[in-house]
């Protein structure tokens, strides 16, 4: 029986499900460059309009995560990942991952780059000078067993069947399918070798899946394949409303981070931070005492344990250390605007989005796959939603490079900023975890 | 207001409408080469899925004519064109074309190849030794100002669009799409001009599309998209079950065309080719007495008008008329084979598509664009479904090329070809007419 991807499509367009034999075949067959791009996006849009149950995306998972190198982490008895769908100062990888070390468990964490308007991990800690995130699959072996602590970019052979479909998706209409961002998001976990996922699901307006229920069924879907192929995982469904914590940016996140990990932190960055840690120990060592590992966790902060393991992570990988006793090392913008408030009353909204496409245009995140991105650029918050202002309180300081983009942050602000006269309804930053 | 041609697909993928000014951009991009094959693609099999009001197949059928040279046909002022979807043994264009032509009708009639299983015109003409089909746009007006016949293929320079969107439609399982059959078909209609348009829109085991009722929509869209865009038309619901007339096979069929038109012809070939010419002399000359103009063309036929129309037009096309009188310079297979009855009894099924794939196999068809034809080989029917048979009784005449095509020819026959004790319910030819 020779594999034809006429009839995988047809299958699909019919609103038929494949079975994982085919998908397999189909997988390797995108592999091996014998599929053209004009059927894979044909394919792409009928998954959109006619989905796929939970058996066909674990095995389009499965297939995809052997598509190229795995690693087996079997050495390393409790390992933990975690990975976010996506949000705007959402630096919480670099608390949790060397706090969750600091626990005991490993943490040989893949992280990605900015996509649109979010950030991403790996361009925040390469504004620490030195740091190196493209590690080969020996180092993070010898980097884990010495110090429990990794965050890399997956290597350019790893998943080779996800890079492909990616890089058709955006074009082609077919990003916000939900078979299609669980087998992408899955596939880059399963051959990370993770033996414990925890999944942050964002919502909101600054999610790249603003319904709260939509993001509920990726979440399930996500667990259930983790299940399915032999991993433990649970997903924390998160708000993002509101940038999370004090910046947005990537060098100022790497501040606030190691500010955080000093006991300096925004109360909405820890509570999620200390919820994502406690529940990838959770999973690691099998106690579900969730309470008594938050406070494990909260001592080990206090101690200086967490901001010790990052120091070690970042010398392991190349970087300037000195960073954590001086943010003078990190790049610094040429201009800062400082952005107050025009009347009494309370912050009602500060958009996310808008803060994250502000921070991209100022040269914090791309445009193109190629852009360099600058990792000084970025927003200071003074306030947050829900604050009490006075009129001329300084709500925001804009860091930027252009003297001429004065203007345009100054509207993006404008639109951006809420304020009014009543206090707006406290929105819980995590609304269930399953 | 820029055209994004990511917004349009999202449109479609969302089951939204286009609007005529979104539709006409879109085409433009795609004749630019601003649209790639994996966009169109993907657009392709959204409609495929969530279907075009008829509003949007009109407003892309009109993109499509405009997308690149049209013909202006206002001097002749009752010019008519036909279009069949495609059946096997189907030669009704060789007789209707010289025919409604010899009624003082002009045709200008832009012909296609042949596809999968079905016949095509040109490849049938161009049996005829020197009979060229690539005229040029004024061979094709200035033959219609003396002789009021043409035949030709489309120029490359017209409906650019179609190519673009056909070459894909096959390897992304978007064929069989109501709105894009339809605006295909009509477009080049359209460019070609025809002020009078009769589509003969088969169904059945030997059409592109067997459902009637699927056949019936297609025939409904396709006549109010002409009416929408100015022009007149009519659909004819044929029955495509077994082949049409006495042969299949391209050199066979320009025969078998002549004889009809010297009266000598199996009456299913008379019967539809008399009710299209008659629905194009209708259209042309707004005159609603069907049965009038079908007596005064079955006199045209009779005093030998079609025919020496026919003879005229071959000689302005190059060709050799004296094929007309002597069927011996057109091409001839090397073998003939036989096939008889094996029992007594009535011819119950003779199944047009295995009829025009077993032409196809023996190289009167393509199975690649590339493909060259073989004009000579085919099948000659002695016996149609219906007729009583006795045991031994001469059925069909296969002509091939290649002695070791025998055993699939008579596989292929004894599969194909139904012998049974009744008598079958005779089948209607025109199921209707709108």
């Amino acid at each position: 029986m020779s594999f034809k991807v006429i009839d995988f499509i047809e299958c699909k367009k019919l609103g038929r499900e494949h079975n994982p034999q085919q998908t397999s075949e189909f997988v390797k067959s995108l592999v091996r460059g014998e599929v053209l791009d004009y059927q894979i996006s044909a394919w792409l849009m009928a998954v959109c309009l006619k989905g796929m149950s939970l058996n066909e995306i674990t095995a389009l998972t499965k297939a995809m995560a052997e598509s190229g190198m795995m690693f087996v982490l079997s050495e390393f008895e409790n390992n933990a990942d975690k990975h976010s769908t996506g949000g705007v100062g959402d630096k919480t990888t670099l608390i949790v991952a060397p706090l969750v070390s600091a626990a005991g468990v490993t943490v040989i964490k893949f992280s990605g780059r900015s996509l649109d308007f979010t950030g991403g991990t790996l361009d925040k800690l390469e504004s620490i000078p030195g740091f190196r995130t493209d590690l080969k699959p020996e180092e993070i072996i010898k980097q884990a067993r010495k110090i429990g602590c990794v965050i890399a970019g997956a290597s350019s052979d790893m998943v080779p069947a996800d890079k492909i479909l990616y890089a058709l998706r955006d074009a082609t209409c077919t990003v916000d399918s939900v078979p299609l961002i669980a087998s992408s998001v899955m596939s880059k976990k399963i051959a990370g070798g993770a033996k414990n996922i925890v999944l942050d699901v964002k919502f909101g307006d600054g999610a790249f899946i603003c319904n709260f229920n939509d993001a509920l069924e990726l979440a399930r879907i996500m667990v259930s394949i983790a299940n399915n192929l032999g991993r433990n995982a649970r997903a924390v469904l998160s708000s993002m409303d509101a940038p999370l914590g004090k910046s947005v940016g990537n060098a100022l996140e790497v501040m606030e981070a190691i500010d955080a990990l000093k006991g300096n932190y925004a109360d909405d960055l820890m509570e999620l931070s200390l919820i994502l840690a406690s529940e990838m120990v959770s999973l690691a060592r099998g106690d579900s005492d969730i309470s008594s590992i938050k406070k494990e966790l909260e001592i080990l902060l206090k101690t200086g344990k967490a901001l010790e393991k990052f120091e070690a992570m970042i010398k392991e990988q190349g970087g300037d250390a000195r960073v954590i006793d001086d943010y003078g090392i990190l790049p610094h913008a040429s201009f800062r605007f400082s952005f107050n408030a025009s009347m009494m009353g309370f912050v009602r909204k500060i958009k996310a989005r808008e803060m994250g496409n502000l921070v991209r245009k100022l040269g914090g995140g791309r445009f193109k796959k190629d852009d360099v991105i600058n990792p000084s650029v970025g927003l200071s918050f003074f306030k947050k939603p829900g604050d009490k202002v006075s009129e001329g309180d300084r709500i925001v300081d804009v860091h930027y490079n252009k003297a001429n983009e004065k203007d345009i942050i100054e509207s993006t602000l404008m639109s951006a900023i809420e304020i009014g006269e009543t206090k707006p309804e406290r929105v819980e930053l995590v609304r269930e975890i399953i």
